[in-house]
């Protein structure tokens, strides 16, 4: 039995909850571990827990130390956010839990440090849930794909910037409808601009870097250009090229100069492509390798059941194998970062 | 240090021993791990090493038995066929090797006894490559998406027939015209028939349906309909209602009924749809879950290269955690087959 705590009952919070309080969890049949929910942490645990319900041996609480000293195996970190989400996942695998996070902020900018601190405690730091929501690109990158040289990443990685871009796209919105609409299906926050403006999807290709190139890289560090600006008359444009306007994140490493080049943008594509045709909240990414050629992936990007699956995946590796040894990424800072040319909306610069 | 050896020395395994062999070998930087190549092991050793040479500290052989008294960790076989791949991969579990194996026949067949048997012995059984190339599709179903429970699989799975297929798609020709040219560009075997009449499909299918719905399955079982009939005039009829023709291997789980339905066939697909748009050896999946809706995954199905990063992505997931405890998967026969209704090339049956 494995015992898992929760930090944060928001959306995907919820999400895991649910479903780990499914009578009939079935955990693949590779997975066959009995995982158990006991506590619940959320800043207004009380008034949370009248409304989703106690759930059986569970124990809400609003103190974080009560996570802490407790016999969980597992701290399952949805809280959102840079602080105070990476100190309680610091002081969780300090407390010897392994750590599951979603939180893309904190894998991005203290990502390594965590994972070194996990190795150190002999525990496992996971995030599949931090990219791509269900689709799962960070062990198809990290694992799948180890055994190829790596050497460029270009994806969707914003559900909320392609739910209002697709929807623009199809109906001939302008973008401020496009985002209530949006809004109304929950796809979109009361201020996205940290998904238009590409900050999401940066942290997200950061993370993506790290794994596939080895780079220590600061998600600031990648150009971005917002995609706040994006109006009908760009569709227009594009469509006469059989083309449309996505976000798109890409990165490319030259391995022989130890070079990256990295971007967020919004770009024109090609309507009949991978990206074109993605709709909705869909992330895509399509991994470049000198071996394997091209390798795509795809699915539901955002949304408290699918990042729920990918957390529940997580939470399954680590409770199959507690004693498992996952050795930390070896990441350079010996790289040089070369000028990104973000794309125009012409499809001379397209993807 | 991990020691490998490699059983058999055709297309997969020559690019093994290649990219190991590379001086520059980049192996994740999640997998911090030196890999040996020591042993390799060829009914035809003497003729192939003259050809291949030697590689500076490996032994070649034509007696497996060197291989199993042998020091090496890892044990890669890349033999095919059922017999006496599946014997060689039992006497390497039993001598305590972990085995990595590219064979689908020996997995769909004997695939859940050699996985406990190498639980029992404290030592893996790893399969990536024997599904979808590159494409890491057996993490995806096994690992990423644990968390949910996955109801459907549509999946295109033998590159020789999409090779074909795509090829008389795009320019009009006969099947037996398309399949001189597979076989000039190393994409089809002399004898096509286990490719073009789904055996090879249906085996890679049986591997999924046991990871993703528990079934212990025999790919025997699964419905098949040869596409070695297909003729120009279908293509002709199936665009004119923008489709194309592909060989699709398809399975349904009915978890409350434990019921499967499961069929390998040629069928109408639209043409811009990602099974239309796969083209030469291209291999796709869709998997439709119930909490994370469809993922999809694409990637180069066949050829040696690609295979070789899947094999290697294994090797290096053994190497980073030789202790690590892989449960064999439970598996159940105590599901109903339900009779499959094979496509006709109509769209009225379309996938």
């Amino acid at each position: 039995m494995t015992r898992v705590a929760l930090l944060g009952f928001g959306t995907v919070g919820s999400a895991v909850a649910r479903r780990l309080l499914e009578s009939d969890l079935v955990v693949s049949p590779v997975n066959p571990t009995r995982i158990a929910l006991t506590h619940i942490f959320d800043r207004h645990a009380d008034e949370k827990c009248s409304t989703f319900g106690a759930g059986a041996g569970v124990t809400w609480t609003s103190r974080i130390d009560d996570v802490l000293r407790s016999d969980v195996d597992i701290v399952v970190e949805a809280v959102g956010g840079v602080e105070p989400a990476t100190g309680w996942v610091r002081q969780s695998l300090a407390a010897g839990k392994s750590v599951v996070t979603v939180n893309k902020q904190v894998v991005a900018r203290h990502g390594a440090a965590l994972w070194r601190l996990a190795a150190r405690q002999g525990r496992q730091f996971r995030f599949e849930g931090a990219v791509g929501g269900a689709m799962p690109i960070v062990r198809a990158v990290s694992d799948g794909l180890a055994g190829d040289r790596l050497t460029r990443i270009v994806a969707i990685l914003n559900g909320t910037t392609n739910a209002v871009l697709s929807e623009m796209d199809a109906t001939g919105r302008t973008m401020s409808a496009a985002l209530a609409d949006a809004r109304r299906r929950g796809f979109a926050e009361a201020d996205p601009s940290a998904d238009l403006d590409g900050e999401d999807a940066r942290a997200k290709l950061a993370i993506l870097c790290a794994l596939a190139f080895g780079v220590d890289l600061d998600p600031r560090a990648i150009a971005v250009r917002s995609a706040s600006g994006i109006a009908p008359g760009d569709f227009e444009r594009a469509r006469r090229a059989n083309g449309t306007v996505r976000q798109i994140a890409r990165a490319d490493y030259d391995w022989s100069r130890s070079t990256l080049t990295a971007w967020v943008a919004p770009a024109v594509v090609p309507a009949q492509s991978i990206f074109g045709m993605a709709v909705g909240a869909q992330n895509v990414a399509l991994i470049t390798g000198e071996h394997s050629g091209e390798v795509g992936i795809f699915g539901a990007g955002a949304g408290g059941a699918a990042t729920a699956v990918a957390v529940i995946g997580d939470v399954a590796s680590i409770a199959r194998d507690r004693a498992a040894i996952v050795p930390p990424p070896r990441l350079s800072s010996d790289f040089t970062m070369r000028q990104a040319e973000l794309p125009t909306l012409s499809f001379a610069e397209a993807v």
